[in-house]
């Protein structure tokens, strides 16, 4: 019907926390093979270095469809192009968006899997994740402040293992409070908490501390933090939480 | 005081789903650098052909302990090792356990992250993990069959996207049929669920379902249930779980 017309395809990549090592060797390949390398600016900025010989494509938060409607435009018009976010695309990232965005246009969409960043951090302070657990965002910006809440409290009464992704940000800052005080009214106070910050780029630093304490130090929008269950201990500066096998040693 | 005396260093590695295009950067250069690698058999011999000129210490399964035990003694000899698991070493994998036998000896112990079984086999199905989730374990093995099915009913009760690992075995047939009549609490019937099955190796497959209909298909030890919120949709074939961006497109 039209004359030869060569598509481009679509990837939407996780790239880990941020840095070269913790990237898959999948997404380290796909960004080498591209044309285009599109995203968050943070995140372009990230692997701008690395891949210095691509076209970018970068805009700022809250302009996600935008985003994924050039990214499209690009591959229709034959690139191939990489949409990127930090950590995993498929945890509050771009797979999604990208997929409903590209739905019906023919273009191909690969989704590739990266390390999201509760299991980056988590080695940084020992095995805190090592059972089950929940992860949560305290970002009420799409979702209601109301359905987190509830969230909080079933994690918590289960017993869960929680990270929590967003805790504040510099207008943001009453969830982290009031996310404490629904915790407080399951697990103990001396609960351990890690404060990771800057998980996998050179800044990268923790506090290790507990429910009770946690807010006395600094969260930010690049903190992640880690509550442990009612069996999370820290030790020689270490914060575990057991599978049980202790049992199996007597 | 002794003579000098070279130590080793344990890498806890993981190595992702399995194959060498999903492993990180990071966890590729360490078993290239290492002299010995460790781990579950099935694990071990996941990454043999790779790495061939390596020495294997391979054991099987609910040897965990000997098996740390016997890293940390190679280690002492002077060796560099690796401990490897699938997917990550931090979730329901090795390394809080190998924390914890290497505890006052000396040998320093570094996590390296890998990509978590949900996380990859997400991206075969489409974006099913995009908004707050919860990740359990239906092997009751070393956690109380009470405790894991609270867990499910909190979940549930949250609305959390829910990852299913180790859904059932051989001689584990029943727990899965409980936890379906558990959700079934809290979730429709047509909550939609991905069976994902060897996901990131050669015979890797899929099958979208619900909730109601998804113990019509096979399930086993080495496949990932993935259960969608209240949200969460299958369409042309993906299963997608939106973070609400639909709402900024009016």
């Amino acid at each position: 019907m039209s004359s030869e017309n060569k598509k481009g395809k679509i990837y939407v990549v996780g790239i880990g926390p941020g840095n070269m090592e913790d990237i898959s060797v999948r997404a380290y390949k796909v960004l080498k093979n591209v044309d285009a390398i599109a995203g968050y600016t943070t995140y372009v900025d990230l692997v701008k270095d690395e891949f210095a010989n691509k076209e970018f494509y970068s805009s700022g938060m809250k302009r996600e469809i935008d985003r994924c409607e050039e990214v499209l435009a690009q591959a229709k018009a034959g690139k191939n192009i990489a949409l990127i976010s930090s950590g995993d695309s498929g945890i509050y990232g771009m797979a999604g968006i990208m997929i409903e965005v590209a739905e019906n246009s023919g273009i191909e969409v690969e989704i590739v899997p990266g390390i999201t960043s509760t299991i980056a951090g988590a080695t940084l302070v020992g095995a805190p994740l090592m059972h089950d657990q929940a992860i949560i965002s305290l970002s009420d910006l799409l979702t209601d402040w109301e359905v987190i809440k509830k969230r909080l409290h079933c994690a918590s009464d289960g017993d869960f293992v929680i990270s929590l992704y967003n805790p504040k940000s510099k207008t943001r800052v009453e969830q982290i409070v009031e996310a404490r005080e629904i915790m407080l009214k399951y697990k103990r106070p001396s609960t351990p908490i890690a404060l990771l910050r800057h998980i996998g780029r050179e800044n990268e630093n923790y506090t290790l501390t507990n429910l009770d304490e946690f807010l006395n130090y600094e969260i930010d929008m690049f903190t992640m933090v880690i509550i442990g269950n009612s069996n999370t201990y820290i030790k020689n500066g270490k914060m575990i939480t057991p599978r049980g096998y202790k049992l199996w040693y007597g």
